[in-house]
C-alpha cells in the first residue's frame, strides 16, 4: 500500500451523487479510509437482464494509472459476474455497519454506517505482473502483511484467476453517525429508551487447520489482527 | 414471527442455481435461519441501465400469501431503488461473514460465510394493515421485541414509507465452513501457519441518546441483545 495522497475531492457524477439527505461526504480521504476498513464489497452487475450483487473481497492501489487509484476485484475465470463485467458499467458498494439506532418511534429507527459506491467500466487485467500485484493486494487487504509470509502464486493459479481493475474516479461516500433523531413530541412524551447499540465485526481466536503440523506458531501478522480484535477498525 | 414450518426444499431455477462448486444448500430451513441472523441485505435493481446494490434492512414473514413466505423491504417513497423495483425482477442478497480462511498459498485464501440470494418481482404493498405489520417486522428483525415497546406508526409516517413484498420462492443458499483446502504439496512443505480467524458482528454497550431524560432504564429487549453480544448469532 502506497503512502496516502493528499485529500482529493471526489467528483461524483449525477449517477453517484447522493440523491437524498445530507449524508454524503465528497472527500477522497474518506473513501480510502472506508476501503481500508472494509473486508469485502458487493459487485453489482447485470447478467442476462438480471441485476446480481455478488459479495467479494477487493483491494485498492492509490498509485494506479488512473487519477485517484484503482480498485481491484478478482474471481474464478468461470464466474459469470466477473466475465461479463468488462462489457458494462458496474457498481461496487462497500458497507460498514457501525450501530443500530433505536429511536422513540419505529419510524426513526436507523443504522449508523459508512458506505461507498464506485461506478465504472472495469478493465480485465491481462498483464501478469499487474495481476500478481493485484492478487497480493487483495490478500493483504484481508490480512495485512500476509503475502510476504507466503510463497508466490504459481502460473497455474494465476491462469485460474481473473482480475478486474476499476478506476476510483466516479464515487461517493455516505455515512450516518450519532444518536436517534426523534420528533420533539416523542422526546417530550418521554419514557422510552433511545440510543445507539454499537456493532463491529470482531475477530475471535485463531483456529489452526486440522492438518497443521506441530510447532508452527501463529505468525505476528495474524496475532496483530487478533489483538486489534476488530476487523472494521484495524489500521494499516 | 410465526412458528417455523417444516423444512421445505427450495426449488431454485436456472437463475438461482449456484453455478460453480458444491457450496449450495437447497433447504428452506437454512434460508430462514440465515434471514433470522442477518441484520441487513443488499437489494440489487437496475435504474437507468445501471445496476444498483443498496444496503437495506428487511424482515420476512413465513405466513405470507405465497408459498414459503414473504420478504419485506422498505424505504423512503422518494428512493429510486424502491420506486423502480416493482417494474422489474430484482435480486436480494444476504451475506454473513463468519471467518477469514488463511491457507498456505495466497490462492487458497477464502472466507467462511453464509449467503442467500432471492430473485423475484416485488409487489408494492398498498394495504395499510400489511404495511404496518411489515414495518413492525422490520424493526423487530433489527431488535427483537422492540415494537411492542413503542407507540404505533402515525398516518404521516406510514405515508412517507414504501414497502415492498418479495415472495420467498426463487432462492438459493450458499455457504462455506471449515478450514483451508491447501494443495498437498504445500501441506507437505510445511512451515506456514494455516487456519481460520472467526469473525462475527458484535454488539457493544448501549449508548443512551443525549436527549434521554434521567430515570429511563435500558429495556430488557435491548439488554438481551447486548447480553447475546453477537448480532449474527442471536436467536429468536
Amino acid at each position: 500500500m502506497t503512502k496516502r495522497v493528499d485529500n482529493q475531492i471526489l467528483s461524483p457524477t449525477s449517477r453517484t451523487k447522493v440523491a437524498r439527505g445530507n449524508r454524503a461526504w465528497a472527500d477522497r480521504a474518506e473513501l480510502y479510509q472506508l476501503l481500508d476498513h472494509a473486508v469485502y464489497c458487493h459487485l453489482a452487475v447485470v447478467v442476462d437482464g438480471l441485476p446480481l450483487a455478488v459479495p467479494t473481497i477487493f483491494a485498492y492501489d492509490q498509485s494506479g494509472p488512473d487519477n485517484g487509484g484503482t480498485l481491484y476485484l478478482h474471481g474464478s475465470v468461470a464466474a459469470r459476474s466477473i466475465a461479463s463485467a468488462p462489457e458494462q458499467d458496474v457498481l461496487v458498494t462497500v458497507t460498514l455497519l457501525d450501530g443500530l439506532v433505536l429511536a422513540r418511534a419505529a419510524f426513526h429507527h436507523s443504522m449508523n454506517y459508512r458506505s461507498a459506491v464506485i461506478i465504472g467500466r472495469p478493465r480485465l487485467v491481462v498483464d501478469d505482473e499487474e495481476r500478481e500485484i493485484a492478487l497480493k493486494l487483495i490478500v493483504d487487504q484481508l490480512i495485512p502483511g500476509r503475502t510476504q509470509y507466503l510463497r508466490a502464486h504459481s502460473r497455474k493459479e494465476l491462469a485460474a484467476t481473473s482480475v478486474l481493475a476499476l478506476p476510483l474516479l466516479e464515487a461517493s461516500v455516505k455515512m450516518r453517525q450519532g444518536g436517534p433523531q426523534d420528533d420533539s413530541g416523542d422526546v417530550r412524551e418521554g419514557g422510552v429508551w433511545a440510543g445507539v447499540l454499537p456493532v463491529s465485526l470482531r475477530v475471535g481466536k485463531p483456529i489452526a487447520s486440522v492438518d497443521l503440523e506441530a510447532g508452527v506458531e501463529v505468525p505476528s501478522h495474524v496475532r496483530q489482527l487478533v489483538r486489534a480484535q476488530c476487523v472494521t477498525d484495524h489500521n494499516k
